[in-house]
């Protein structure tokens, strides 16, 4: 019996989430937010529903860690820091380097260190948890699971963009796809729903949080991903733009006097998506609130909904079918209309939800209307019950 | 019975067919080329195969006029300037003024004019080829065809994207479609072939030229399109790149040591597409020729195909089916083994060619598989009957 500790570390935060392995108990979890910034605040979940929080200074990530295992001492999770036997470390960005998990050595930590470029808001943070985690524990077990690494199979024909050969040779400018940790979840759980080895199945996922993409998965490997280079192409997200006309960029920079294109992107990612079309809010729920009064609003989710239908529409057709679409993530596993929306705009392929099934929020079901040619699968991810499995996995090795 | 000339100015040439109207007979039809270049070169075919080509200096569109009419006259095709009617001019943009061809009066002049940022590369020509004719021949009919008339009917959902709203509202950022006369003259031409009004009619046309995109025809109206709110983007072209991470931009750029967007969009505009991946040739004949031995030109090859299937199924999805897929244009017309392989790889929708059917290059033809849930034509495009047609329509009002 040991405690591994899952940890998505941000710039500002520290997100973790502690089990008891192999039983894969949760024992704590919690966040701590606004490290580096006055009034930070630290949250712990433990127990049956008990919660600790606290505001206090927390001058940075190394420190965040003390305040956490400290506390995690004082609420008596833990009995000294010698139980916690291994930490996993979502990283965003894995480059060509990574299609799989890795036990963060020098070498692996120097690895990730050069792909901040990939993924410039994500990997410096990254490393600053995993840095700081090797300081406070520097003898446990310490494993790098990355949001891309399950994409590692994408064909060449659906990574390559069509440009310019060379910028793949020499800078490595391909599609990485991203949420690869959640879609390995997701899709083992929907096959184990299925009761058929993922290996045998053909299934698109919709992971459809704040950052939202789809991926074709095929006989349980990745054949095609809406993000790209980096998570802001693909679907319509919370704030992010999805795909567009890259001329566009060029005119509306010239038309508001841009001249450094990193502002451009800058607005791709925090302006645009539900929140720039709507005028109202990045959050699905006040949006769907807003459209009955709002145009703005009503397009918006119109969008959201017609982008998804698109590429799902997209993968059936790379993949020659499906045997289930599956939802999953903040607005996949709650929304209930959007995800009615979604199948019934897919009936022409043999897709529907039932209407009863469909009604329930964050559960495991399938909510396939009767008859159904493609089945449609509820499936709530779990990104740190993936990453703390490596974590045993490796530990065991 | 009247004579109508269908013209189609680029930055250096000036292409145009003459049409015995309303008999539809093409009295003559050719190229001027290099206006304004060293070594200008006139050509006209005419009559039954026949061909006048001539090497000379021709400074302006306004003496490229000249020279064609007079050449017309000598080769006795006219026998004076007053036998035509009417000249009709392809005008890329129409922005959101334009939803149909329009008589060119001062003010639609005015207003083509100032659509210039939505094509800088081919408006400001369409502009100087509409002046030269007014000048050359002041009192015949003269009439705009736009390429985006056609996709005036996209609904909202389908021509905004997911940008901060203003964008539209502020600069008209939207998508408008290109190949809008063509995707006219193919609905309607596929609709008699099926024997059915467009009206109740859903289509998919691929207009697979050195520029390329697709066009969802729903019950003969434009409902989506893969080009946007430039030609640049949808599908991958000869030279162009068609979808692409709009991040990846910056990165590129700065690898480069580009700072001016508009020098990584020319790279998107001319050094991408097939002959950027392939690094062989922008020709899809070349690259075919040379994908036994050149892997590059294999998945050049291999990501035409599949950025096509790709659209062909998310248009399925948007439109809720389908009557037909439509191939037009010079891919689309003459490469046999395209078609296949785009047929081929939608074969889960219930498509396929019959290979004795398509093996064929410009006429219009059932290619379908027997027993096709939806059917597969081909269709050569006519965008120059397109033009003349309207400018007869306009000039019977």
């Amino acid at each position: 019996m040991s405690k591994i500790i899952a940890v998505n570390a941000g710039s500002s935060t520290l997100k973790f989430k502690l089990y008891e392995m192999p039983e894969e108990n949760v024992l704590a979890e919690g966040v701590i937010e606004r490290i580096a910034l006055p009034a930070s605040h630290v949250e712990i979940k433990y127990g049956d529903g008990k919660k600790y929080e606290k505001t206090t200074d927390v001058k940075n990530h190394e420190q965040a860690i003390q305040i956490l295992l400290d506390q995690l001492l004082d609420l008596d999770i833990i009995k000294e820091y010698s139980e916690i036997n291994g930490v996993g470390h979502r990283v965003v960005a894995g480059g060509e380097y990574f299609d799989k998990s890795v036990v963060i050595t020098p070498d692996v930590l120097k690895k990730i260190e050069s792909l901040t470029e990939l993924a410039p808001l994500h990997e410096p943070a990254n490393v600053l948890g995993i840095k700081a985690f090797k300081k406070v524990l520097p003898d446990i077990i310490s494993v790098a699971v990355f949001d891309t690494a399950f994409h590692a199979t994408l064909p060449e024909k659906n990574f390559l963009y069509s440009l310019p050969y060379e910028y793949y040779e020499k800078y490595s400018a391909r599609k990485y796809g991203f949420h690869g940790i959640s879609y390995r979840y997701v899709s083992q759980r929907a096959a184990e729903l299925l009761g058929k080895p993922a290996e045998d199945l053909k299934m698109i996922i919709m992971h459809l949080g704040a950052g939202a993409s789809i991926c074709a998965v095929k006989n349980g490997k990745s054949f095609d991903t809406s993000m790209g280079f980096t998570p802001v192409t693909g679907i319509t997200m919370a704030t992010r733009s999805g795909d567009v006309d890259p001329s566009l960029l060029a005119y509306v920079m010239e038309k508001e006097g841009m001249t450094d294109i990193n502002e451009m992107i800058k607005v791709l990612n925090t302006k645009s998506g539900l929140l720039g079309i709507s005028g109202v809010s990045a959050d699905m729920r006040e949006v769907e609130a807003a459209q009955a009064t709002n145009p703005r609003a009503k397009v918006a989710r119109e969008i959201y909904v017609n982008r998804i239908i698109r590429y799902v529409g997209a993968y059936l057709a790379e993949m020659g079918g499906a045997d289930a679409i599956v939802f999953t993530a903040g607005v996949g596993e709650n929304s209930i209309t959007i995800r009615k929306e979604v199948a019934e705009g897919l009936n022409y392929f043999g897709i529907g939800v039932d209407n009863e099934k469909n009604d329930v929020r964050g559960v495991v079901r399938d909510i396939s209307a009767k008859d159904s040619k493609i089945k449609t699968l509820l499936v709530p991810t779990d990104e740190e019950l993936m990453i703390v499995r490596d974590v045993q996995t490796l530990a065991n090795k």
